[in-house]
């Protein structure tokens, strides 16, 4: 509670979605201050890396494949940064899922911030990975809402298109499916589909098991028993968890089949993207982990 | 469409979400009249077996369990029965997949209407199952809008509870796993979830390939082309189904993992319910299987 | 039924919702066959004047301002013309609500058909206007879904900006306002409001009434008891009226302040554009006015 | 930040939609520890007027009707009680609206947690009303998403019925009539409508003005300058305010017939029960006004 060091922040692609929600997660947050913010549009400052350079952490919430040239310079200036894109997720930046990489993110002043599927994905996996109970390829079905598209309006945020029911695209290929692979050290056939909402996602993994006999639930209760963010539960589901940092985790055994499927929900906004950003600039920081983190969901 | 002969049709269980829509498309229908309605409340005619004994065909949209000594007794009278609910597909009736068993259809006197997610999943899995090509188990992901839930308030369709997000739910052991086996042979873990919307339903299936080289656009183009109701299309999306009897398809192989991804979107309540059945007794009638069936889906 | 006469329609702007409205109406028209679909996209012919003007009747579904020259031109011609934008609506051609102007539409060869928000707000209060009930101004409060802002997406239409909530837009100065005006013989306030839904839309109005004493119900049923497409309910609600031509009223008296209050529901797409059209085609062509237009709301 | 008094709160209904959002709002509180939670069902501790007596202020969380007897007893022995039920709105209790009764709440110790649309409706009324602008009666057109129905499944919140579109009810009568002429002196008609939504409320009143010249921009700027939770922007949508204690209000005078149209969004559980009543605790317990209650609207 008594915090006393303050330290400052940098928004860089403070208009978008992602840099909103981190707008919104700084002004709660008792020891991180959005000093800097900054914009190719909506009123902000425009883009100035020597403000940014004097911040105490970045965050860089820019188009996909904006952020390579700022991020490289940045990090060569010695400047602890958060990259919200995919620029240096695979066998780049250190990768920042702290249920996975916690000390690595610790000791970083780089950090790749995961994308909001594949954090839902690594998390639903890495329990069964780990213990080697994977026979890959696994299916991953992912949901989302539409505020992962981004503010500007298109075709996968016109409500017409996408009220009154679930649309697939993407069904091979989806960016994320390299940094769920780098991840579990299994390969994935992933489909995303949108959800008629605007926040809030889903993965559900379906799993052949090697040891079709394991006890799931203990496996999972075990593995995330220290986890602040991350918690087994009956069902979950995204709509628990707007505007929270948590993740919601159930596994299940299908007995007749031998498959194992596996349910992670969590709001793309705050463990998919802003949340999970903050998390890794209090570790960076030395900051207690879940610093300005605590909101529950808002729920109905 | 100058159709001389007009069969009348009694509906059992006329107040429920399926009954309703009986009678919705029953208006529109050229040739077979809904000429007796009963049902146990809603200010219909209590449920009458020598009335319904008198008709056509009739239609029993009643819970789950609740129709076997009613549709026993009218089997053995001779009447033609649709009968809409669980008790007679596995192992019992002609089951009413017309795609499947058309001419078992057309020659059957008490047909099972199949279930809303059994009818996305077979006809997903079929091509594929037929041409040997699933290596099972197979992993299908259930989405449907919560009409399914009917029309009495319940947790599962209570607005706050799914608003924003959508729901897993009986992760194994699904009603209608045993149907989806019976007609694919395959074993399958199946999974539904509750989106949050009224009417609609997708299924998404991974299926392991025994010969990944596939071209299943080609396989799929070629089993539905002259299937009336069955499309194969770029994305399927049930929000453009609403009111429709269609079926759209789509398959994917994913060449990373040798999986295929199979998508099928219909209406629940049409081809997932009443419009099927519609499609059964025009079978049995001997009447134009698309008889009052061919609206368009209602979108946007 | 049996309808010997067929009629040829023309589409310009078929790509647009209320031209694809248009298509599915049409495509179940016993006697009026689309044979000419024109747009500036979507793989349609070119708007050609000549091939529209062979047809027995055309539609004109153009973006506001758009339909004058084309439509004076075809006017000119002597073809027959719906114009489902604004441009001749005040003061120009006959406006063309069948419930008020029945033998003017019957009568005529251009007729402007009315605005979503105008149809749904003259029928409400179109009884007290005529009954001299009415102190004005009026005040009316319109509600729709998103699918009247069009097939392009825009801030309106997207769906993070509109979901979970209400938007009120225009709160003064509403395109339909002075068609409102023109039919009711009042001045009114007229605030439209967006809903988190894609079709669908409610007016409540507010009026002073100059007889407290008024029997409104009977008044309402009254006047609408023979008109096929209004129907007085208990509680109008546009969700049970999804692509259907029907428009359910209800009046309720405040004893408390002699105020009425007066609900009409309509489908934006339908009674407030397509269908309506439609409706006007059937009486200009001499066909039975709801020819087309029998089918219920899609509900649940 | 510093706060070094801690209080206890008591919550008599902690199951329901307003307790659970007292628990998310006190978790987070620096000043009010819920010591004590009660229900009838959930879990929770039964209702216990001894342990309620010993906390620094109660919340009653009751049904409507079910607060009076708890609420006097409470109030006879002197503890501090907040009632979000409407026992002792009219003629009762302090009315705990801050914005018009800011001292007489910190004096009190029983003080009626006002209803959610009366909340609204008396914020957007109340400049017009104080400066003797209002030519009543007044027209209120409510909307509000389903969590004011409750946690138990009906047929107001049951999903098919509400989604797709937005129903009146209640057009003339509602229990906040009352409330809100006692705060505004004027009479309304007040007819309230369902949003196919969970969380969120507007209110859009329609007011014949005594004065047409009036600049209702700067009236009502000028009034809630200083308002902490109260702020006049150019479209109120209360999706913009999900979780906060905001109120958003927009006027806007109509030339052509003299009216006013305000405009007041909120979060009916926030601002429209739990926040608000914890914003009155503050107020009666000393601590500033605003303690816990700075969080942003949960967006998109």
């Amino acid at each position: 509670m008594a915090t006393v060091t303050t330290f400052t922040a940098g928004v860089a692609g403070a208009s978008g979605y992602a840099g909103l929600e981190l707008q919104r997660l700084l002004a709660a947050h008792p020891a991180i201050a959005p000093a800097v913010l900054q914009a190719r549009s909506g009123g902000y400052d425009p883009i100035d890396e020597v403000a940014l350079g004097g911040c105490d952490a970045v965050f860089l919430c820019l188009p996909h494949g904006a952020s390579r040239d700022l991020g490289e310079r940045l990090a060569a200036a010695g400047t602890r940064v958060v990259d919200l894109g995919s620029d240096f997720r695979v066998a780049g930046w250190t990768y920042g899922l702290p249920e996975i990489h916690r000390e690595q993110v610790r000791a970083a002043r780089c950090v790749a911030n995961p994308g909001c599927y594949a954090t839902a994905a690594i998390l639903a996996l890495e329990p069964l990975a780990t213990a080697g109970l994977i026979d890959g390829p696994v299916a991953i079905d992912g949901k989302s809402g539409v505020s992962g598209a981004g503010k500007e309006p298109s075709a996968k945020s016109h409500l017409p298109d996408v009220h009154g029911g679930v649309t697939p695209y993407s069904p091979t290929g989806h960016r994320h499916i390299a940094e769920i692979e780098q991840e579990t050290g299994t390969t994935v056939t992933f489909t995303p589909h949108l959800l008629p909402t605007s926040r809030g996602l889903l993965v559900t993994a379906y799993v052949r098991l090697t040891d079709p006999r394991v006890d799931l639930d203990a496996l999972y209760r075990a593995r995330y028993a220290s986890e602040p963010f991350v918690t087994v539960v009956a069902a979950p589901a995204p709509q628990r968890l707007a505007g929270s940092n948590a993740v919601h985790v159930a596994a299940w055994r299908d007995d007749r089949t031998g498959m194992a499927i596996v349910a992670a929900a969590l709001d793309n906004l705050v463990k998919g993207a802003a949340g999970q950003a903050i998390q890794n600039a209090n570790l960076m920081l030395g900051l207690d982990e879940g610093l300005g983190l605590t909101a529950a969901g808002l729920w109905p």
